[in-house]
């Protein structure tokens, strides 16, 4: 059974979540920066409650039935399994959609193709990183034929879509690592005037999206800290994304900048995300050239892009650099799988020393990903998501023995 | 909670329901002429019973673990998500057997096979319809193998079998038009009279299955309609399964007749369903090819069907045609996907405009097939299924929420 | 509703269960040598009742929630198939871990990967049996890693590990095997003086895995019998197992011998397991021809161990074989699928009427491996395992049915 003052503590937390008022209910989660801080609130303090009851062997299942859809544009080991995990938490059984991988598929195919796998689904999670301009439009696409299904009665329930990553944003990281802010600090408002950078790192691998860093400066943005852009000259995201980020820190109460010094950047930082992506202007030439099948040039653009790369080799987080922040110990984080150097390649995002002091701590960053599906899933379904938490804790029903 | 009038309505069917005697309990679904008008109507019955409880929220899982197995020897979207549902709605998780595609594997290897996946299983699922003579003739290999396993002690239970596709017959397809048919039309009586054209379109590729205009026209000359089968010369389906068409128009007070063009054919049709096959004679000669797996014989075949096919581009189903029908507005039916001209081809089956009026019409044919997979299994496991959709209205589980 | 003798009995055998004291709670089930005499008969009898159960039409389900992660770096049917049920009969979805084929990684990937998977996960079953060296060693790895996970906090609970077959043994193959045995024999006991034959056997095929016989003899050596290991010169199995073989005959008051004679091992026998394995040597050279990724010397050694088997083909049981056995009626096992001549290849591991003797015996043992895997489950997460079973009874939920 669970301890008296656990569950105290936690319908304490359910009734702060009552007195919340999302408007997440029947929307699909696609981009932090259209979300109500509300909104974002919510979805924290929810998944924050799943990892409480599964701790304290409390089911939250809440479908006796019901399919989740993995549509897997591109490969994933980490987010694949954290939504079959927060599928599975809430009673869903995952399906697979397996497509050819990276097309561009528009029109008649996907809106039917939508139709077809939603008649007894839930959700749907997508991951279509790849093309630039492609993904989140895609999403919004099947988003369309979803709605078109259920206003005409084609399907008894409206899906709803969890975005893995797309070209744009990656939404279930960006929130997972807001979690582990939290987590780490102790409360949002304790984030308030921290330092944050986001920074560029070396890889000896190329293509890399520009989703984590740009959900990583939209969505930190909100919460009043000061995020430092760092990059080498040239290595640009997508400037309309930047741009939220400006606007959010305005509102926000924090700052923002942009550095093209890794080391510049790292003073005084109480937060460090080194992690590597290819250009906006290289990802603009790649999807163009792949829209064109032309693969001599996409070798070309490789190379020359690589090439340019190994210019910035300095580009590494080390403890030199970790020395420069504030205490010489600010928190690192990080996605995974890092380029680490001399282990997964000669040279890379971290050292293998850095990113040794602080392998545990990205590993607990990760571990927030499945909750936050859980709790996107939780809101999109139910209106007010504290009654159906509190629905569980009556409930009472263990997620391990027969009771 | 559900509502009153919407309770008392599901009761009333389910009380209809227990007055049937069908002879499906224990039975493989493998083909629709096998089985008795009473079990079809046994099987619609339950299934459209089984869609309206999950529309109110009622969960009617009746397992509480087991496994459907799902072997796919040929591509499948819609039908594997069918079944995916149709298993997971009544309380079966989905395992899929990978075997190597499209072969023709025979005696022990398949009697083991069968065996080994089946300890823990309740049903596989079988798409087979690549070979002529070889896709149902395989499915009762395995039925006796799982007959044999049973009598002998090595399985606690007789896993059923369900046809999701054959050489011969497509029946979760046929049953699922069925069920658009009496929707739309309001009730089987309705369908008496009416005229159903089965025709073959125009398409640009090569080899599709003539399962499901046999499944079709076996299926609807039961229901006292008049079939119209109409396709160029050459382009014949199996002559058994036509001559059982025909039979089953004696019987139940409908008219057969064959048709070589199709516009005649569709002149004060009540229902079209325009849709390409492969001649038999076509696929007599590819099944030999594909036996010596003669990769030239192959090449040349498909060359030379393709040509013949060419030749009757006019086959293809568009506004014109239409308004040969009854009133203009014949009800159009499509298994999907659809080849549709100037959309997913330069020209094929249908044009893009009178496809588009019947688009939300076929999304809705389509969706009947996952119940008609659950009412299947439901009435393949349960001697008296109108008591056991009873017992679900007693025990009134919520697919949703936490009561 | 089950039969109330039949409850007596189980709950009877359930008492005998609660005498037992066994080390299997929180332990990984790697090595069948690792365990203790009373972990094994705990498992045989966990495993019995659970197959009563499903008999009997009681739910066993003790998981609301959870993975189950199947990690196969060899291809698998039947031991996929039956980990998913036995995931399945206790309440757990499988999730496919698929890596690129049999790789060798090791260190931060395999540490990362290990937790990643994790989060939300209670099992994760390991088949790799490619590498000599590499495939228990890799189990020990993952174990090490979710040991620093779960004891960093990052994961909620340290998911058991179910060795599914690696380079030393296949402990859900032997301990089916044994349940086997007993079944048929009619008690651990009765084994007690019994010979038991595990002998190579000619097969067409190259570089099939020790782990079975080495399985098989460090396991039966336990129960008293007399083990005769049976191969032609050169086709040893590793040295270290078959001295554990050696020792727990000792030390259970039963006998071990070695023959290069199949057919002088043959007699008296009381049981024969006539089964194919590369010799101990050749898997040394191609594990070393693996790693060096040496494709041409790959090539070579299998032609030459081809080569090499062919002067043994005469190791093929067949009824003249059989006769030699005790009263002409040993028992025959085999893990399948066995190389039966004229049936599978040519010339085999057993004549077809021999087989087809023992098919379905061979069938049977194979059904107990599901029940096996969900009782190493129970065993590694309820300290008590007598008393979750009891839980099970009095909660008495149908695993079909509405009640």
């Amino acid at each position: 059974m669970i301890m008296d003052k656990d569950q105290r503590d936690l319908e304490k937390r359910i009734d702060g979540i009552k007195q919340l008022k999302p408007s997440l209910y029947g929307h699909d989660f696609l981009l932090t920066w259209e979300k109500e801080e509300e909104d974002l609130r919510t979805i924290i303090e929810v998944a924050s409650v799943l990892k409480e009851m599964r701790a304290a062997n409390i089911s939250p299942k809440v479908f006796d039935s019901g399919l989740a859809i993995s549509n897997f544009r591109d490969n994933s080991t980490r987010t694949r399994f954290s939504f079959a995990s927060a599928s599975n938490l809430l009673g869903l059984a995952v399906q697979d959609l397996d497509e050819q991988k990276s097309q561009i598929a528009h029109g008649e195919t996907v809106r039917e193709t939508a139709n077809m796998i939603s008649f007894l689904s839930d959700f749907i999670g997508i991951r279509d990183d790849i093309f630039l301009g492609e993904g989140n439009k895609y999403m919004r696409e099947v988003g369309a034929a979803l709605d078109d299904g259920f206003e005409n009665g084609v399907l008894p329930v409206r899906p709803g879509i969890i975005n893995l990553q797309c070209d744009m944003d990656h939404p279930t990281q960006s929130m997972a690592d807001m979690m582990h802010l939290i987590s780490v600090f102790g409360s949002a408002e304790n984030l308030k005037g921290k330092k944050l950078v986001m920074s560029w790192a070396y890889s000896p691998s190329y293509g890399k999206p520009m989703s984590v860093p740009q959900g990583i400066i939209a969505l930190m943005s909100r919460f009043g800290m000061n995020i430092e852009l760092a990059y080498p000259e040239g290595y640009d995201l997508i400037p309309e994304i930047v741009e939220i980020a400006v606007k959010n820190t305005g509102a926000s109460g924090g700052s923002f900048r942009v550095s093209h010094s890794m080391e510049e950047s790292m003073r005084d930082a109480d937060i460090v995300y080194p992690k590597s992506w290819a250009p906006y202007h290289i990802m603009q030439a790649r999807t163009e050239l792949l829209r064109k099948a032309d693969k001599e040039g996409l070798k070309e653009l490789e190379k020359s892009c690589l090439a340019n790369n190994a210019k910035f080799k300095d580009w590494e987080f080390d403890d030199d650099k970790l020395k420069l922040t504030k205490n010489g110990s600010a928190l690192y984080m990080h996605c995974l799988p890092a380029d680490i150097s001399g282990v997964s390649c000669d040279r890379g995002e971290v050292s293998a020393a850095a990113f040794e002091r602080y392998r545990v701590e990205t590993y607990r960053e990760a571990g927030f990903k499945p909750y936050v599906i859980a709790a996107m899933m939780l809101t999109n379904r139910f209106e007010n998501p504290g009654e159906i938490l509190s629905g569980i804790m009556r409930r009472n029903r263990r997620r391990v023995g027969t009771e």
